[in-house]
């Protein structure tokens, strides 16, 4: 599959060379062509793997990755264009986090609102998929490195690209994935960012992630240590 | 030990209910004396029940809940006097949630700020414990209902309010609490519940929580059934 990644950053590396791991075709799109950064990533990743800018990663995929800063991400996107995201789907990795005062960082967003949402509002045309802004850059391509199984979770209005986007994350190692329904839930899942953050401090490690709890899970503890 | 829990709704019964079974004195506080669900309360619970106005409740208890609803508990929490409940405990379970403008909720606070700091800046010479607000009410007592060990979560600036309300939660049946620091990790805690409520509609169930996955936790999962 050809697939495009906007962003140079940690999680534009990382999700990128995931995807190149596994056999898709990846171009990295920055906002300058010959972005240093992507050009480096290029050079490492090997076969399947170029570098753009944010319009050309955009017409270069079927699906297109959201991978930029949160603050920064509908002004990429506008670069990336409208006429060449429409129809496809993207995947929103992105989180509002806004740093401006200080930490921790506040979300960006209004109450009631959400960097999904205001992504899909602002193109339409476009399916957009939230979903693994709820685990660190390196946790994304390797769930297993939070040590056991977790959960990660999904949300969009478009059933067929929710479809697709599973089976794309489950080439990527996630054995369970949460549909929250249409694209509102990413209120939830960018909220939910801020316990990420203050659990990041206390258990001083980002190699972690959340597994749901329910009855009829059967799941076993064995020696767990304390936490906190 | 003594115990007053502000409010009658289905929180306030589910915590004082618990806390009356493993052997406390609970005092329900409710806004006016003689409150029909207090008195309700009161008479089903059984030995070391008893109910009164949020001052009765206040004053009654070493150690007091606050089960009101989240818009409402500052007006509680006045009505309940700041010198009823001066240099103890006050154990936050209150979620702030508006659900003026219909489903789903909001927060009701401003971004970077929460209902824990905000009960904390009002009342100094309280020592406020924010903790339980992530589980539903049946599952606050009974942690047991979702089928497996799952982790609460706990902050607060006081160290030594952390450790007997820690105490107390492990007596409630919570074998992992996650302490998240100061008050301010109320932010995450309380974000969360978007989550959580998202949660709620996908999963069908409200008797499901959270647990940390990281490396070295010895987690087992056997038969796990896929989930959304």
């Amino acid at each position: 599959m050809k697939i495009g990644v906007l962003g140079t950053g940690t999680v534009g590396a990382a999700v990128a060379t995931k995807l190149v791991e596994i056999g898709h075709e990846v171009r990295m799109g920055a906002r300058d062509s010959g972005n240093e950064k992507a050009r480096r990533w290029t050079s490492g990743a090997g076969r399947g793997a170029s570098q753009g800018t944010f319009a050309d990663a955009a017409s270069f995929g079927d699906i297109v990755f959201n991978c930029t800063l949160g603050t920064a991400s509908l002004d990429a996107l506008r670069a990336a264009g409208a006429e060449n995201l429409r129809g496809k789907v993207l995947v929103d990795v992105s989180n509002p986090l806004d740093f401006s005062k200080g930490m921790p960082p506040v979300l960006s967003t209004l109450q009631g609102d959400s960097q999904g949402e205001s992504i899909q509002r602002a193109f339409p045309e476009v399916r957009v998929v939230k979903t693994l802004n709820t685990v660190n850059a390196q946790v994304m391509g390797h769930p297993e490195r939070t040590g056991g199984d977790s959960d990660l979770f999904l949300c969009g209005n478009d059933a067929e690209a929710k479809s697709r986007i599973r089976k794309l994350l489950a080439e990527m190692g996630w054995k369970s994935v949460i549909d929250l329904g249409d694209i509102r839930g990413s209120r939830g899942m960018e909220a939910y960012l801020l316990l990420w953050l203050t659990l990041w401090g206390a258990l001083g490690t980002a190699d972690f992630n959340v597994r749901i709890i329910r009855a009829g899970d059967g799941l076993v503890s064995a020696s767990r240590p304390a936490l906190g």
